[in-house]
């Protein structure tokens, strides 16, 4: 294995054993020992990727916005993809699901966890600007608030789910919160013609491992 | 004092001890005895109410649905009431804020957290049905589930005004939230009646709180 695929494990699996000590114990109580015991590597090793806790919780936060969603030419179906996606992956990647838990760990008062929010926001209010110019939605929406209340309704139904049923219903739960906050953004013949089933995640989420492994496929291994 | 009155006092500044002990150091942390301190009570004072931590986020729990809103005749309006008037207390009532933020300690294990979420679901749950049967919402509406899009949507949307603003703009988030989801549930014709404005949450306080004090007036003391 090349170096510096070896550097990029090495630092996966400290940030996935961050991340499990991070939802297990919260921000607050989580110590660098458990997290190092956890991770199975040297102190210098984990040191050489993270200089703190802090830095450790940041690299765990980022892992919720890594790929957001293929780009489509109807916009409305990208955000919609970036939502449904999301959920799968919070029902079945452990580092998604920590990621968010983490974001929403209210005891974790040194940790500035604005960046998750702001960059889900950023990310589909540039998708709803360019919705709007190629007339995707209704003349009064405003994409700055329409995604902030996206990403934050997002963030409750999700949470919600984990509370009442250990997120069993999470695709539905998305797909439902779509359909009631889209027909307020978007014109209906656009509406009428976006896929919003709950199994709208899975799809996209083959997709993108079909294409990743075509790349792979084309890109001759170097060591 | 009557006997009565002073123990309704004492359970209640039991429970504000609780909610601050919560608050700052999560439900797993926290331990009786801090509870105990904050208090300023007796042991026996304390169990008497509460027999154990449990017992005690339970209490603060059910602080956050005591009174939700005043019975209105468009039963819309009633749950838009709900929702702002939440926001307005979460802003302004240390023991409701406390209340929202235990619902969402993820954390607390062991702590049974689906009572308000079920609570709230329930009362908008029902207020839509009436709804429904007095033509207030479009056909297709299934209330169950556009309620339990709304409480989870409100969660985040509070969870989110908290984490980037310390709740500064929570009624503006609020208010918005029902711009985007009440299209899709209601007739036209009666959301162009409904006050969805920014300062509605206010407006119903004081409403109640005027309606208790012409209450207290009416009933003679008793000690």
């Amino acid at each position: 294995m090349a170096k510096q695929d070896r550097a990029i494990r090495t630092r996966q699996s400290i940030l996935l054993a961050a991340a499990g000590v991070f939802e297990e114990r919260g921000y607050q109580a989580a110590t660098i020992s458990e997290i190092l015991a956890a991770a199975g590597v040297t102190k210098g090793a984990l040191y050489f990727h993270f200089q703190s806790k802090e830095h450790l919780a940041q690299g765990v936060l980022a892992q919720q916005d890594l790929e957001m969603a293929l780009p489509r030419n109807c916009k409305v179906q990208q955000v919609v993809d970036m939502g449904m996606l999301h959920a799968y992956r919070l029902q079945s990647d452990p580092m998604v699901r920590a990621a968010v838990r983490l974001s929403l760990d209210q005891q974790a008062q040194e940790l500035d966890r604005r960046g998750p929010f702001m960059r889900w926001s950023d990310s589909i209010r540039e998708c709803l600007q360019t919705a709007q110019t190629q007339g995707e939605l209704l003349p009064h929406v405003v994409p700055h608030e329409s995604a902030e209340v996206m990403v934050g309704a997002f963030a409750g139904v999700q949470a919600m789910s984990q509370t009442v049923c250990d997120y069993q219903d999470l695709q539905h739960r998305i797909s439902s919160l779509l359909r009631h906050l889209l027909p307020s953004i978007v014109v209906p013949s656009v509406l009428a013609a976006v896929d919003l089933g709950e199994n709208r995640g899975e799809k996209v989420f083959n997709e993108m491992r079909g294409l990743r492994q075509q790349e792979e496929e084309l890109v001759p291994a170097v060591s």
